[in-house]
């Protein structure tokens, strides 16, 4: 059995992670840590968990967490890579939620997230655990940076195409929906159902934390910087992300739908769409899965491709379990659940 | 393993069950029909299920579900009925999780059904399968009346209280608020989007199927006719049901924490709240089990029962499989699943 | 024309009122005061009044309120009571949305709010701004304390029955179940989109602010103090209350639905439908209506009313405008809109 | 007064038609069509119109509505090219909510509707009922084709680019979410609460009917053909349409913010919102507006304009209304709403 510490389990990717990690048939969960919570049973704060985790949280104290084998962070951004250090030393490995390694370079990490980066030779070994882009490296990664949610729908989607250089990777359009448990647990006015329920709107046009770390995935694929105009909206509901992703083609021959089908055959947590059908976000509630179509409209030049998944688990919990079980040699499906429909 | 055949796996209840018994891990899914489905693959219409359920629906053929251990009924009231002889000669089990083998006396179901009942006989061998009342007697039966979905929120909510006449039993109320998914999956204009979001509205106030159904359960544990009225509401959501249970005590000495404390004590799937907490639907979602709390407020003389389920597991699906559980001496839990929350 | 101002804009009651306003015929609204925004335009805030309002927020300062012929105070309970002495003396009258001015009792005020009523004579004179009972009192009044949204429902629902004394006014039950706005616009984690959509829930049940209210009107009504059980829910959607009444009938042989119908035939908002509808809170979304119906469910002795308002309408600033017409004579009506539907 | 009569009131877009009729100054409803529905009181079927509209609705015969000035059709695609020539020869005007008259080539009408056009002489005199581009043939017109909700919220945020001849109009993207009401009042299992909340999709990428209207709006303004990929997704609301537009701008020294100012400068129902910030759907949710912001990310080349209008006004019923307005010379703005919010 796998032993598990979870640091900072309050918020909707913690409790998403406790709920797959209760049912993991590999692992043991030893320890949840919460600041403000301390001493209160985790099953007060969520009530899903009563009976199937009798687990306090505790203040996080690192002689507690080194005895793990894995610990993950599920804390806002800059919280990690505080306290990563000490537990790499304790030969505890790392899979990080948050944003701390997920761009590779400091400087850029700064820009967007405002703060020096704490630790850059960390953040040099670090391995981006997209495991359908990634897979050997997170095999052997102390530290995975576990991808954002919109990052995980969007690069998936345009993967094959960039990996094939077949489309003008100068002007890609990512037009992306999420639920609102994206914006996390914190109490903000533009988070309440009065606000967020019947409504839908763009936001972060100008500029999203999640455009630098696609830029990144993709540029490393194609080998080059790529131009991406990446847009997300808030829709009403709490969970699902839905990415319709734009881009011209350079060759109208290629069979695109065998081309996705082929590039994700052996992957367990990829599902492409028979010719025609389109992805529905409810299909993968619950469920780590990233579920796609593409399509050529009107046989002309722009591929369309919808891509959508679970903010909560394919972006974030349920993808940080697929790559725990790399790093630790479990079946990659362990611990997996169906999507609940309706 | 268990031999599972399903008929009528096209509704809620269908793919809920399904989902289930995909992970059940003492269950072969033998065979899914539907007359109007047949030949087509069950992933296509639930999409959730792709890569977890590899059968397609096909026209019920009765040589075919004979095959079974038992049989799941998720059909249109009526349809069981006319099935179940033929399955039982055969020594199948059946477990309906329509309304056929409800009501025990056939006067009342036509009543309320508005048909003769095609099998009297075996209406009379039907066991309500109600675990916290009829454990023993599912046990050995034949054929299971799987719960209607109200009737389980209100009958385990005010069990403890009819079984210890604490209270005036011939003014009961149960003010119930349901979700949209309760009237199924049929293209009804009130069960449209547009028609029932953003709209809370009671419904059947001058008699509903249920009716009859709780006053039985509740009559058989009074030994007597019991009054009751039933509001059922339906609420802006997709699973859950919430009944508020209102009676009036007649001794205010009693301990009632106490009681539904010790009256559910060894019960897997029924949890009674701490002193002062209140059960909420979503703790409950995906979930087999039936969350409550007592209180007496203001130090009065009514009590105030809170009870919440899925009406899709607890209330159709998963109690449907709790039965099975108890009927071929598997674990009571084997299957069960932990909620999604948010 | 009326000159108007409004104290504390920036929650859902105000933004309601001053859409209501901003088409009201013989309104002109002076000044918005808000100390956390002022200096910002309203409409930035509020989108929905760009071209419609075109006020800045500003800090209340006396000098300037006093300039109105009513000023309402849409502000947190205990904000009025410190201002209103100034107002008045200056001829100016009051209409508070918040609860200062809802208990008669100061003593019964402290309990349930937990400071010293500021003004305990201005308490005495104010009138309870429910003009289905007070139309003559409103008219002359220089204070009206308006309902809040529970009690409007549940007394209106009930008023028939007390005012003729036909139930048992010991053993009343008021089960009532409110959107999400009822919480306000606070950044509060139980408002979320994420924790209250797809749930629902009981509240308060141990003792809610609306309780003692609701008990004063009826009481005042009936002449005897009365036993109310008040369980309020929350629902989820943003506006809308539905109120199940019910009660123990003395005389089966009363005519309820005549009695209802003629008891509000006169009254421009309050709407009884006829014998076996049951209404729909999307039936008053945005319109200043209550809407009813009464039913004795099988011919028993348990009366059953289904009350409907829009909680921040009838419930909060269209009944503030209705009593403002009141007030200076204007016809009641005056500014209604008709519902959104669907 | 403007006498009116509605064909085929039953629908979402007629029951919203209804409601800001009945509230229009300058207006006389004096016949609702539907032959379904007919002899049944309107507010029996929409209870927010009770006290508002005391109309039945009648079997449509044309010497009845031939009394009128002006004639909606709020019926399905195919009804009012059936009707309308004997209509226009009693010198009726007629607005089709519908889509009969708005593709001006009888071919492509057919290629999308499969039927033949039944009076394309009619067809070829009829207006775009779109006021901003074509307000004074409009004004003129004895038969004004209202344009569908897609093309209204994508044409009008494109016009000032495609007008200016600012972008690469061969390769336009239209990213449009709708609420579920744009699907309509039918019974369509797709259209249930159960499977359109918490739920999100991309539809219609093969084409859309709406496609060929928006690349007619488009090219009769560019004088020569557009690329255009148009993709619709349903978001889980009943209200609303937000589109975001991409387009790969020529020159990037305009000032865009300056153009759409004063394009839209003197148009009542338009808004374009200050630089930086973003509309979102809800502060249109009742009212005649299409709001929108223009930016251009990261001073990249890539312009994104976000377009936000209700569906059912702006986008159908409200669009009639201004355009019933400009023919008979009324105040554009006549019995215009302000918007719900929240």
């Amino acid at each position: 059995m796998i032993k598990v510490g979870v640091v900072g389990g309050t918020g909707y990717t913690g409790v998403e992670l406790l709920r797959l990690l209760a049912t993991h048939p590999e692992v043991t969960l030893q320890v949840i840590t919460s600041r403000s919570e301390a001493g209160y049973a985790v099953s007060d704060m969520f009530p899903n968990l009563r009976g199937h985790l009798d687990l306090k949280f505790q203040v996080p104290q690192i002689n507690v967490l080194t005895e793990c084998d894995v610990v993950f962070f599920a804390t806002p951004n800059g919280t990690a890579m505080g306290m990563v250090a000490e537990l790499l030393a304790a030969g505890v490995r790392v899979i990080d939620l948050a944003a701390d390694f997920r761009l590779k370079d400091p400087v850029e990490w700064k820009r967007w997230y405002e703060v020096d980066h704490a630790c850059p030779e960390i953040l040099a070994e670090a391995v981006y655990g997209l495991p359908e882009l990634n897979r050997a490296a997170i095999k052997k990664a102390r530290v995975v940076a576990n991808p954002g949610c919109y990052p995980t729908a969007v690069s998936l989607g345009l993967l094959p195409l960039i990996e094939q250089g077949l489309v003008d990777d100068q002007h890609l359009i990512a037009d992306a929906k999420s639920g609102v448990s994206g914006a996390g647990r914190g109490a903000k006015v533009g988070s309440l159902l009065c606000e967020a329920s019947e409504n839908f709107k763009a936001y972060g046009v100008s500029g999203h934390r999640h455009l630098p770390e696609i830029r990144q995935v993709l540029a490393g694929v194609a080998k080059h910087s790529v131009g991406l105009t990446f847009v997300p909206h808030l829709t009403p509901m709490i969970r699902g992300i839905e990415a319709s992703l734009y881009a011209v083609i350079k060759n109208k021959n290629v069979d695109l739908q065998a081309l996705y089908e082929q590039r994700y055959a052996s992957e367990p947590f990829v599902d492409v769409l028979p010719a025609g059908q389109l992805p529905e976000t409810r299909s993968v509630k619950g469920a780590n899965m990233c579920r796609m179509a593409v399509q050529r409209p009107q046989d002309g030049d722009v591929v369309v491709v919808s891509s959508v998944i679970d903010n909560l688990v394919k972006g974030a919990a349920g993808q940080a379990i697929q790559n725990m079980n790399i790093m630790f040699g479990l079946a990659e499906t362990a611990g997996a659940q169906i999507a609940l429909l309706p």
